[in-house]
């Protein structure tokens, strides 16, 4: 068995590792355009930060290590520019002598990644304009920065590379501008969650402009000017193009293998393409939501690395099929942590699919020990099924643990009773004995079973005429700022003070967080108030995404 | 509808609010035998180690701050003595005053919890010595240490409550010793993860006795002596018996309530007790693990408030069931933390489960970010339904994170197959790639493929005498420290050195956690080595568990 692979790093080296370990007689040729194999693409915007100073730490493997440990034939600054599905060979161009030779193949792994998006406009190729996806990449913008050449930077793009960038050059002391043509930052998240991040950005000094789409960069007397929407062109020493990636399908769209999604590569659940001898993997293939069973793509690692070790499997005749993505991320921002799994709302609506949300804005851990922060926690769920649909949080602690706990029942079919069941480990430096996961199925589950009704932070400037808006926190907490048109009823006098309000009007109750107002909607309800609903998140939601 | 709740703590305090919110005109009465409700048990043994030097922020809601919100009548002081279930009455004793009354209700809730148990041995009820479980017990201990009076303690008992008093005690610069009948510490652990903590309790100075039972303690000239097993007597200023729990279920048992496992309440999964009127639920119930559905007692808080909430929901009429017990636990213990969940080795071999185990030691996050801390956790899984039956880890990062996640996928019958394939959030900060839940699910994967067969730290004692052992590290590796009989064969020339090697004889390959192991494995088996062996967890567990 002869096993070729085009591309190095996360699922290439991934399925040759695997492949090896499967199938010691094999003959395997590793094809890598690039200098490097098998390196930390994620490790790269740190790169540049000098959070990891030095180039080496991020190479995962070198090619002398692998090629040794795997017995794997490994050539670098070789692309493959044809694939001969007819004859069962790939042409390869020897970038270090220019040569191009053909290689054979039983079968043919393809995992050549994504690129980075750079948008047909005037300046996108001007010197001091980079993308970031390889080592080079880094070196290069770190070298610049290094150099003290660079004061300010425009990073245009906010996704998840984007925003690491824009943290790891303000950190170097470079003045950034954060420039992304959506209206909010990290696609993943809603753009209430996204507020958060955006908010600790512009704490720590990155300036955002948002909804202004790229227009051109035009060289200046000092260097770069951007020019996004109808703003006043940025001036910059160094421009970052951040814009999102493409699938790398030049090779396989040649060679006539059915493409998918948005021209990615189509496989099958055994990563294996149109063309039964080919197998694709990673960035460059279609996948499918795990929830809808949409098409779609996903650009991570994990599912990369876990591709390309399932390909290597499937050569060797095992059953392992590859499960359909949950998009489950997570990202550093400043003194925040960000993570999604599921379905975002937007992507509900987008999708129809019916939905109910909540908020919750619980501690880390027990307020009691010290160190206890607060997160907010989004989760989505389906009011027909009682599924989890998907969950985001952001906080400074304890954040990835509730997204991946999520994601691990969400991918298992939790409903929300299930999640508000779930026995997970307390003690107090590492949670609470109702844990953010159980508190936020037991609001949902709350709602599902009719004993909250919610009004959300975006329905506040469209109640009707005749609404009651009622803010049970304390007087202290009203003075310091309610929302317009509020009447204060403080939660522990409510009982006391419920005779003052009428019954039969549309009342809107809200606290903090939450908790309070739905500890006054059950009051207020179970006194014969017939419309009332509890402002979810709270005040501290609804000016939070306000900003 | 008028509801009693005997015990203001965990369970009991849930049980009200819960009740409230869902029963507004319901009459609710607590009786709390002390003087608090509410407060945090969990937070004590941070009390004594001043963690948490305010008594008043172990309070999480006050009796006036909750009568108020929930308008209960909460009456402290007061401990119920008896049930007389025949008029729906309980009678009250006034610890203020010295009365005795009764008070009727529609439905009773008891949440009377467990007591610390305390050993009919010579001097168990000494003056200076101590049990921990409410906030007097913590401030008696508090005030001894504040005052000066604690050179030398024992703890006698080394389960959660054990191991944090004794970390908290020597933090106090208190000298230590940590007692223990069984051969290990924490029991909800298996002993080779035990070691581990051992290990780090004794690098911070705690002096650890194992497997000696407690005699008798004495009064001497200068203090106390603990005469365990057959040690010299062990001076002592204190000691503290943390010796594990018992149901406190005197008053259901007088009423002639159904009881259960280790004489503990029976409930039904609605928390209802065999009397149609009384609830109960916390640490006083019998609940029933989830996995193979034996009776069993967890005292836990989340279960504890857990129960309560449903106990309340149950009266209120609705329909959420109570789902059984994982046993999810986590312990901080100086710099490492400990988590399990789901049934140890030890219970696996008790119940006669099969059952097959692998453990892994990967970095809490991508080795080329800062930072980086290697963790040991072991996975068990049934080799006839490929399900995740438990998992335990031990490490400074990451632990309640991954045990959380697998706990979450154990409670929703995940295989091992599944685990394997969990998309779940990676950016270098917070972990890698292949996640080490998903590692621990390839390794166990591979196992029931047959793509690897392992052999146990505890095998290396037994291997037939014409065994080969090999050991596939570096030379370097070698040198520091090896398995006795072991033959230095490096991973990375294995393919070049085995026509030294006899094909035919049973062959165990170790490396320092299992991965070059596996891998030599695989070559091996595949060069036609016909009865091959990789150690689990490598040289490191073994050492580590040999201590
Ligand atoms: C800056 C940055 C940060 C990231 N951060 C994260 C993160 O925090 N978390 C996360 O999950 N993911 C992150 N990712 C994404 C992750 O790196 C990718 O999803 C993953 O590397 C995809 O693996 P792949 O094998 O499909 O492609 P790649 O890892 O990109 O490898 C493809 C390789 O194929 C080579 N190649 C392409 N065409 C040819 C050809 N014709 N011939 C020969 N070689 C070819 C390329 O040179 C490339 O080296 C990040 C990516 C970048 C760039
Ligand atoms: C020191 C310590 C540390 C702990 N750490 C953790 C941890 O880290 N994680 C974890 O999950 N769990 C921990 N626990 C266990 C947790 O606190 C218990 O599981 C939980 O409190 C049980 O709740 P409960 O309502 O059943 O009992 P409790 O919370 O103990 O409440 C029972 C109450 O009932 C009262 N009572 C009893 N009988 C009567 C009567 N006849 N009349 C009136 N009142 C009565 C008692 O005075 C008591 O206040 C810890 C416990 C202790 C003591
Ligand atoms: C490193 C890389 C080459 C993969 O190599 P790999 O050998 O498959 O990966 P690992 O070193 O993690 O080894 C995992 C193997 O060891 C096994 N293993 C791990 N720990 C083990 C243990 N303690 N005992 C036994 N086996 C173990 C695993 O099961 C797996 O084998 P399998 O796939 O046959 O089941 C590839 O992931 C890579 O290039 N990564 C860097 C690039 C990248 O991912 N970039 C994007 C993210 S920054
Ligand atoms: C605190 C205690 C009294 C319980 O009171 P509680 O009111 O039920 O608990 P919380 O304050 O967490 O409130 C949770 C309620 O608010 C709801 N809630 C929480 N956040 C919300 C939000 N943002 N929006 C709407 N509702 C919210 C929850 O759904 C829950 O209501 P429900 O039970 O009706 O579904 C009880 O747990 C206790 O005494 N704890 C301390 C003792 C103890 O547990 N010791 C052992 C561990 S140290």
């Amino acid at each position: 068995m002869k096993i070729v692979i085009v591309g190095g790093v996360a699922g290439g080296a991934s399925a040759a590792a695997r492949a090896r370990r499967l199938m010691e007689d094999a003959e395997i040729v590793v094809f890598e355009r690039g200098e490097h194999i098998s390196y930390a693409n994620c490790g790269l915007p740190y790169h540049v930060g000098n959070v990891i100073p030095d180039e080496d730490d991020l190479l995962v493997q070198t090619v002398k290590g692998m090629s040794r440990r795997f017995r794997l034939d490994i050539r670098t600054n070789s692309e493959v520019t044809a694939i001969h599905r007819d004859r069962r060979t790939v042409s390869v161009h020897d970038r270090k002598n220019g040569r191009t030779y053909e290689e054979s193949y039983d079968r043919l792994i393809l995992s050549p990644g994504a690129r980075p998006f750079v948008p047909p406009l005037p300046g996108a190729d001007l010197k001091g304009v980079y993308t970031l996806r390889t080592i080079p990449d880094a070196a290069a913008i770190k070298a610049k920065v290094d150099a003290g050449g660079v004061k300010r930077a425009v990073v245009v793009g906010a996704g998840f590379i984007g925003v690491e960038l824009a943290e790891n050059l303000q950190a170097r002391g470079v003045e950034v501008t954060l420039e992304e043509g959506a209206d909010q930052v990290l696609p993943p998240l809603d753009s209430d969650m996204a507020r958060l991040i955006e908010t600790e950005l512009e704490k720590n000094g990155v300036r955002l402009i948002l909804g202004s789409s790229l227009q051109s960069i035009e060289k200046t007397a000092s260097g770069l000017a951007v020019t996004a929407g109808d703003h006043a062109p940025i001036e910059a020493d160094l421009v970052a193009l951040c814009i999102g990636v493409r699938p790398e399908t030049e090779l396989a769209k040649a060679a006539g293998l059915r493409l998918g999604f948005k021209d990615s590569i189509w496989t099958d659940s055994h990563q294996r393409t149109s063309d039964p001898h080919i197998y694709a993997v990673g960035d460059a293939v279609q996948t499918w939501n795990l929830l809808d069973g949409k098409e779609t793509l996903l650009a991570l690692a994990g599912p990369a690395n876990r591709q390309g070790r399932l390909a290597a499997g499937a050569i060797a005749g095992l059953p392992h099929a590859f499960p359909g993505v949950a998009g489950s991320s997570v990202v550093k921002v400043f003194g925040l942590t960000a993570a999604a799994t599921g379905m975002s709302e937007k992507a509900l609506l987008r999708e129809n699919v019916p939905y109910e949300k909540v908020y919750v804005q619980p501690l880390d851990h027990a307020g009691y020990y010290p160190g206890a922060r607060q997160m907010t926690l989004k989760l989505l769920f389906s009011p027909v099924s009682r599924r989890v649909l998907g969950a985001q949080a952001v906080g400074p602690e304890g954040i990835d643990k509730r997204i991946d706990v999520i994601a691990a029942a969400l991918q298992l079919g939790a409903t929300v009773d299930q999640l508000s069941q779930l026995e997970l480990c307390y003690a107090p430096p590492y949670g609470s004995a109702k844990d953010p996961v159980n508190v936020a199925g037991f609001v949902a589950v709350n709602v599902l079973d009719g004993l909250s009704r919610q009004i959300h932070w975006h329905d506040i400037g469209c109640l009707p005429e005749n609404a009651l808006l009622l803010d049970v926190r304390t007087p202290a907490e009203y003075e310091a700022g309610h929302i317009e048109g509020a009447k204060l009823f403080p939660l522990d006098n409510l009982r006391e003070t419920l005779e003052e309000l009428p019954k039969d009007r549309p009342t809107v109750v809200y606290c903090k967080v939450g908790l309070r107002g739905y500890l006054a909607e059950r009051i207020l309800v179970q006194h014969g108030f017939t419309d009332v609903y509890n402002l979810a998140g709270g005040y501290q939601l609804y000016e939070g995404v306000r900003g």
